[in-house]
């Protein structure tokens, strides 16, 4: 079955957050890894529990309301030149060093470029802007048009809905597991950039495709693209 | 208005788990607290990912599949006989020193008391009844009666079922914040036992009721109660 088009993840599959733990660590000396961990760790759950209870909020909103919490949890004073530094990093992300060509050999091949990510709109065009990429996406979707974050199936339903192709015609890329599996439950072909060696969740499935950086998922891609 | 029965969480609230991390320390010396923190945050994570897609399996598979990701990112080396003494050690917990007097307070008071948790029934009874506080329960409730877990709806509807009294006239007491914001979401009257002084979680809402321990919980209950 020949793939027709790809959704991308953002943060932390193209675009590389370490940048907001380096800042991090300014304001906070020697608790930037602390902070950015527990603060992403908190992002993500909160997503995950106003999703289960129908109280969604937009992902910057959940993304401050995590930073509170984590300043607070690491006893860290945040102040509002803080929490503005710090907001404001994540809206200047660098992409990887491997998304630009990636993104490169999908468009010369042809393929429909998309991202799938928890972002709200403003959010996800503000940050593929500033890392100079937007050029190669023929759509963005984003879990605000379904107010419900991933892995709730009605954000995995907007790739079908939006793209004309069936799930299974669609690959999700993701570098988190989690996202890679839910994809594939709802019926992706998905592909995990497992850039850190993780161990894969143990949630009963396992992502079609499994490697170490975007150049592996283009390959996926373009193999499979052949049968 | 009146709180005609009150529901506790078992694992953390109830019951101490603690014990287990002195078993994995016995078996992991030196990791015995980074493996068990690693173990329920990714027990807890499986539950809400299997939640919103769907894909139920037993709590008691949960747990296990997270204690053998526990070990694989922590490159432990968990053979059979340490899974299985990691998984026994679940069902053998202590309660907490306030649960017993907590428990008969409410009951002199003539209190419908029962336990909504995450656990499978089975697995409820067995440690219910090894940390010989079964006695003092009218209902237990479990997850699996509705195959999601908290804080989907589902799992906090049968609160209502069960009991015939509406949510906001029902208590639920749970040591996870996570847990007493989701209830209250729901729409029942919700309480914390915050044992470790964390900060509250930035959800929105917070708990009507915020104590230490639960005697405070139970407090609580019969102040409400005087109304």
């Amino acid at each position: 079955m020949s793939i027709r088009a790809v959704l991308f993840d953002v943060f932390g599959t193209l675009l590389d957050v370490h940048s907001v733990g380096a800042r991090a660590d300014q304001l906070f000396p020697g608790q930037g890894q602390r902070l950015t961990q527990l603060w992403r760790d908190k992002q993500i759950e909160y997503t995950r529990l106003r999703t289960m209870s129908s109280r969604y909020v937009p992902f910057t909103q959940v993304t401050e309301d995590a930073l509170q919490f984590a300043c607070e949890a690491l006893k860290l004073p945040l102040d509002a030149a803080a929490r503005g530094l710090l907001m404001h990093e994540y809206t200047q992300l660098a992409p990887y060093a491997d998304a630009v060509p990636a993104l490169q050999k999908l468009q010369q091949a042809g393929t429909t470029i998309g991202v799938l990510s928890n972002g709200d709109p403003g959010l996800i065009e503000d940050v593929l802007h500033g890392a100079q990429i937007a050029e190669y996406f023929d759509v963005l979707l984003s879990a605000d048009q379904v107010h419900a974050y991933k892995t709730a199936p009605p954000v995995y339903e907007l790739g079908p809905l939006t793209l004309k192709h069936p799930a299974h015609e669609l690959l999700l890329v993701s570098s988190n597991c989690w996202d890679a599996i839910g994809a594939k439950w709802y019926g992706y072909v998905s592909f995990w950039v497992n850039r850190g060696g993780a161990p894969l969740d143990r949630l009963g499935v396992r992502p079609d495709g499994i490697g170490a950086s975007l150049a592996d998922a283009v390959d996926f891609l373009l193999q499979r693209r052949k049968h």
